[in-house]
């Protein structure tokens, strides 16, 4: 795990998935994006990603210095790697893998690398509880470069996986998601899952990051270890929430570097 | 272009397709052409190998001490690759790169690397007079790793491209293939264009790499460079022709190695 | 549910998986079973089977007479459909549709119809007992033809679904499968799940649609109403046992004939 | 060929491509383009479209009364169908009917039926010239439906073919853009291929549908016989400019109906 620097380093990462074109279609601001995080989480191709939006994310992700992680995915462009896939743990594995190695390759010719791993959609959630397809994600990582850090939920199967075998892993947290008493995140089908308010999401960032607690659902206040803060990029005000969240920590005189 | 020395020098590198299977679908007996082989052009996953299939022929190559090899293709399972697409270069040098890159983690695991290119099916056909298909699977290579040879169809733009932008260039020629009396090869769509004869087929190996030159369908001598020879993998014989071969160059003192 | 008068009519439907080639792969002796069986279980692009290879599957059932159903699937061609896809039903329900219009579009041109639905692995498995997915493929059936039976496992989510919604389901049963004392399949996991004897498997089939019961994995005898008996297509000897299946039914005057 | 009783007739027909967006990546605004066209192409799947999608688009012309065309296209979503793959005739128009059925089958639920068949982007272009493409598009539609009509580029060897085998053909003119002449398309790598003031394209629709004749891009007149105009679904001005042309049309009494 993580050190417990956080709260008096006053450093956080922000990161956001990026990459995620595909073709004639376009998703996200990558462009706007890549002004406003530190990591970025570029689509591999099963998910979502064609070779050069890759490539060009990851050019752009080079000039600003701006950390490139693999995110990797079920292979289902259709679904964009939303569904829940039950996949034989080698063949998962395996697939990873293969994403890694794709992404190691544009990032290569782009001047940068892969820096961290981070799973997407379906396959991360179900890397929270999923023992097997967790150990598949980390037994990848490992194999390929066990060097390379591991990010995910905390308390997630995936990032217990990652401790044993020896990964560094890095804790993150959601902008704009709201969290359980027991700092969780409030499913999405829940009513108020999701913070729309740009200024109230900026806030709660800072006092996650200054003070490793915020408020949950219930009003009540919960402790949040978070190495990184997760900012959606393909909603409409993705942009404009990134914006505010920077400009909120550089007030509070809170550093924004990468982690990897 | 490689050098003339193989006259003299007796030695030749074996290369054949491997990894082809997809999914529930097999196609040609790797393990067995692993074992008669130097050089294996594994796919890469666009026209043909999983991600399982590609991993496991690489520990394979590597166990035997095979050379690996990127078999790079269009994006296309459904015609194997066989089917030229009239893609954008920059499209097709990127999708080059990520094939390359995720064969690279593959074999990485596998403790082994990639150490060639070689063009497959329909982008290996148009690479031997599209400039800027060509141009683009070359600078796909220099701009991954330029030490990284590139093995392709004497007298084709592809190999000649490669030279000018200084990549090490590797000539193959077809074991069962009937050549023009210029030096080409005959076109499948004429009758003999197939040789089937696996004696036969061995004889003119033997007399390819040892005189550098065979018999052209017209009865006439004609010279061909090699510094490769192409076996073919998935026909139901391709495993008993391979090994006729390698019994032949071994009664003729010809060493087989792998040229990267 | 069909009705119960099996055991006197002496008469029983063959069906089998075909149509399962793709690009250049190939799988299974689709000619050879299409002489055996009356109902084909035609795959429909999404986890196996280009246009061609359905089209000339199509010719050729047509051509013998023999049952033209839509073998439905998941969206996963890598997984050729053996992996659970946790989808929504809505898109579900569309895929089916999307899936049995593509085959009916190439039964129509072939001079037949599609005559049948039947989900393919995972999705088969799921609509065991998965209702939504259940429900999904019966509401595809219902919206595009409420006149076309639904062929499954007996005591399935899918086949209770159907007799809700008034489609005419169609029991059955596997002829190389262990069954449980309960009557329900041997999972594939358990030694002896899969029988390899053709003799006995034949005798088993003969006894099953003659008496309506086989011989448990435990030796006690079990019930089983099957109106239909699927045997294997894509294993070496699958077209000996389904031969000689047919072989013991003509002796036994059973009839052999398409449900629909 | 149509008659040529347009310019009396003050009727025509305007088409858009809808139904092209995949999963999560939406194209276009279909629900505002099928208020203002009377034909309306659908994506099949293969270049764009997944089955909700298409099913959702069947449903909204079926209420509004749009005729649903089948947009086949080549089966390439990394290129939206832009790219000319070399496809063997019989494949090719495999694939096509698998797409007309694909479509015809979510039509058929969404209480609709496909009217017309249109190539989609490089086989749109394939068909114009390449006359083994354009003959199986042909064959496609004959086999499958011989009543249905083809719409494609006057002068196309689509159409020549079409005509041959008896289908009913409908011609179409671009809105959008520049023509020679010679009255064909000016290429749009050429300046000033594409118009963008949606006045002036008004202006020039009705005159095209009222006196058949527009002005080239040298500023000489020319005779275009079309009997539906397209008018381009996914740029950001296009329902702007589909809503002027369709004001423009009401003001000078041409009525706009489906052709088929």
């Amino acid at each position: 795990m993580e050190g417990g620097a956080r709260s008096g380093a006053a450093t956080v990462d922000l990161n956001s998935d990026v990459g995620e074109s595909f073709g004639r279609w376009e998703l996200g601001d990558d462009a706007a994006m890549l002004e406003l995080v530190t990591s970025a989480n570029v689509a591999c191709g099963f998910h979502a990603g064609d070779a050069s939006t890759l490539r060009r994310t990851c050019d752009v992700a080079a000039e600003r210095g701006v950390s490139v992680g693999a995110q990797v995915g079920y292979r289902d462009l259709a679904g964009f790697g939303r569904r829940f896939i039950d996949m034989d743990p080698v063949e998962l594995r395996d697939d990873v893998t293969y994403q890694i190695g794709a992404l190691a390759g544009l990032a290569r010719v782009a001047g940068t690398s892969v820096r961290y791993v981070k799973p997407h959609g379906a396959l991360y959630n179900a890397a929270v509880h999923h023992e097997a397809q967790a150990q598949a994600v980390v037994d990848a990582v490992v194999a390929y470069d066990a060097s390379l850090p591991l990010l995910g939920l905390p308390g997630s199967a995936l990032l217990a996986a990652g401790e044993r075998a020896g990964l560094r892993t890095v804790r993150e947290a959601f902008a704009d998601r709201a969290y359980t008493p027991e700092g969780t995140l409030v499913s999405r089908r829940e009513p108020g899952a999701v913070l729309h308010d740009a200024d109230a999401v900026a806030d709660r960032v800072v006092r996650l990051v200054t003070e490793r607690r915020l408020t949950a659902i219930d009003g009540t206040d919960v402790t949040v270890d978070a190495d990184s803060i997760c900012v959606h990029g393909d909603s409409p005000d993705a942009v404009a929430m990134a914006a505010r969240i920077r400009e909120r920590l550089a007030q509070e005189g809170v550093a924004v570097e990468a982690f990897a």
